[in-house]
């Protein structure tokens, strides 16, 4: 019994890690290699030579076909054997590597994770504001050690920022704007709205407004594993809501967390915004910036998961501040237990 | 079942050792922070905030209290919940990180293991000469990787300073003296006199006498888990015996042995003495000294750790000089067995 | 139930390796020192004191004695205690140390696992070119982070070199040539014959021959964990064959896996050749020149034995090519499941 979805899509990849040469990466326990074929196309295979086990993301990539390092053994897109080591031997097309089955989509590529025969692209997450036209995202890879879902736990609630981050995007209104979570079948809303605040330094350049803003932030937790997190700000003057708040400056914090083993998973960071979206150096000085802060959640999570470990007696608690998390991972459970396939 | 005793006090830490800022230390396999209020008074926790389990000894610490660096609960130092993370949350005092009662005694942070109202600081081994007005005492904290008890039969036989210390403190006579073995209730006592020898340097020149002595070093173990060795020397004129000798220079080096894990401990090692007790460079160049001394014991006790792992077949074995590690390994044996709360 | 065998001679070290002071290896799970006497006969004892485990190694030789570094017990070359940690106590010779058997052949030191009534040097490996008086013999010993048995497979077929060596020793031909293979009693012959080609440089230059020659690879596995390689080239016109090619240039590389434990070994390399034996500067640029070959196998199996691990659902496979590694390993099972005694 794992702690992660079966049948469902995770992301295993930005669409930029994928090139010509293998990416080795382990997700949800498996080994796996990732590379594009001359179309653009991705493979995915187990990575780990059906001959004699050595990853194949050490081999040498030959068209759209992979040979394995050691003894040569030539493998198609397809995970089916093209050359035997001996060049004379005639190819058994029974031997083959296991393949996954991939879609890219809203900057990332996806893996599915289960049953082939029951990918359907239709289910990855609608994760809109990283494909959208009016809207510029970008981010980065991170290998976290701890479990996926201290990383959900984390971005549920944006509490932390004030102590975590107290040096570098914390604000104590944070703290004291009352917080609503709501549930809706598979996701979880968690939101806090800061009406008629001076806004941080970061939002008021965003705005090009020195007034008082509203300030908004929606963390969304989606099945199997993401949370999306609107943020912004809109002139007091602009009636923004809740539910309606095109009027000013948005954001969308994309995160999505792929278990790589039971106590460690890849953590896609990326930030959608819907202003200066050809400003390039905006966008490289956001991923920058977002490299040092996260570095603080990162000694924070990792600690964490060794405390779990030192005081094996102990459990975890929740306190109003969590209930995204406890929702999120209730979430989660259900589907696991229900063996169910992710969001409709 | 573990290879230590429970309803006793172990020594956490130097006095000088535990301040303001949190001290983070594994005593008998239970993560603690340790620090001192304004009043000087020390607090001891589980180093696991009761939320999220991230280590306290990370956060920040506001008049008596800790803060929480994840999320910002603020524990008293009683250990219970003071400001929950959401600022306007009311407190629930039933939130609470457990504390471990302490006691300042001979210049050591002692705390207690075990159920919390059998903590009687009557119990706490007598080290007297840690805190005898006519002495003066400092020393320092080594983290080792062994089983306490090999520690403590490293220091109930002083013969290994032969081979150990062959190039620092080591002394052929040491071997060549008979040795006596003496149980006392809790305590063992390994005697060896040394009448009529001539001073190696260090005893020379603390005695300031050119002459031969008689010199004398008894080890004794103390529950749970100290050695007292009183060393010395004294003019052979003035009639010195092996129970009344207090005629010469005396020193009593005090090792405390707190299991930290079962294959590893906290060594706290100090020399008191009784001459030349305002020579504060003395006293910083012994502790000095003592680091290089000590770092050939470790390099032993480690690897005799490390062999012990590799030759799962073989079992330790005790010789006429192992007596004293014998006794002391016995009596700690039937007090873990008797549930014995320590020395009366 | 280990995946080596017993009552067998492995290699424990090169001649030139065990020395005056003590050597200390792993052998089949067993800490070992080395160690030679006086007059030259090796010591071979279980690594740990019998008084407390330090391991011996780190003890001072005395005469052919060892002498613990911690108590100062003095063991025999016989394994039997001589002095007693207390100079005055009466020594108990019922006090010693493991021995092992050990025995200087084809320049190794060979030490013999399982019963000592058994032992008979009758039983060593016929490694015949490494003391052969018209044969030159050196090499080096590394130790490798794979099963024993990833090495023999490795070396019972060459057809990796192609791949693995693609910068060094690597030739095209090698995969072309067609395979024997033969089963003689306990031994595997695996044959390649390349009649009639342009010789790589390395084998032109030790044959001081510029025409097209024959060539030969002949991988030979002897029990319990040898591969004999006979390679070698020799001019066409002299019409050397499979069995008897003498008329050229002849090179055995001799390799020899000794179990450390159950993923690491002691991968002994040497080559001897009948010509230029006299020249040093060739027999030393070789041992350097295969530290870099080496150095790409050894990165290949540590990650195949990774890779195992990672993929625990996974099995090694084997293709034609392997049929040499599969023979030695199903002789190694038989051996193993008959308990016999080695080779005959």
């Amino acid at each position: 019994m794992t702690s992660w979805l079966t049948n469902t899509w995770y992301v295993a990849a930005w669409d930029t890690e994928v090139d010509t040469a293998p990416l080795s990466r382990t997700i949800c326990g498996v080994p796996m290699l990732f590379y594009r074929r001359l179309d653009r196309r991705i493979v995915a295979m187990r990575d780990a030579c059906p001959h004699r086990l050595l990853p194949l993301s050490l081999g040498i990539r030959e068209g759209d076909s992979i040979r394995c390092k050691y003894h040569g053994l030539k493998l198609g897109p397809d995970g089916v054997a093209e050359e035997m080591p001996l060049a004379n031997d005639p190819v058994n097309r029974s031997i083959c590597v296991e393949t996954f089955i991939t879609h890219e989509r809203h900057r990332f590529v996806w893996v599915w994770i289960g049953e082939r025969e029951r990918a359907d692209p239709a289910l990855i997450p609608d994760l809109w504001p990283c494909s959208h036209p009016d809207w510029v995202f970008d981010g980065d890879h991170y290998a976290i050690a701890c479990d996926y879902r201290l990383m959900i736990d984390n971005l549920m609630d944006l509490t932390h920022e004030t102590h975590v981050h107290s040096g570098s995007i914390g604000q104590p209104e944070i703290m004291e704007a009352p917080l609503t979570c709501r549930v809706d079948g598979d996701r979880v809303f968690l939101s806090r709205w800061m009406p008629d605040i001076t806004p941080p330094p970061f939002w008021r350049d965003a705005l090009r407004h020195d007034g008082p803003v509203d300030r908004w932030q929606i963390c969304q937790f989606v099945l199997p594993s993401a949370v999306m997190i609107d943020v912004g700000v809109a002139p007091v003057a602009a009636g923004a809501t809740l539910d309606s708040h095109d009027q000013g400056v948005r954001g969308m914090v994309v995160d999505f967390m792929t278990p790589e083993t039971e106590e460690s998973h890849h953590y896609f960071w990326g930030m959608a915004r819907n202003f200066d979206i050809h400003d390039v150096g905006f966008t490289a000085r956001l991923k920058r910036q977002q490299g040092g802060v996260f570095a603080e959640d990162r000694a924070v999570l990792e600690q964490q998961q060794a405390s779990m470990r030192a005081n094996p007696d102990l459990k975890l608690r929740a306190y109003s501040i969590d209930q995204g998390g406890v929702r999120a991972r209730q979430i989660i459970a259900r589907a696991i237990a229900a063996g169910k396939e992710g969001p409709p």
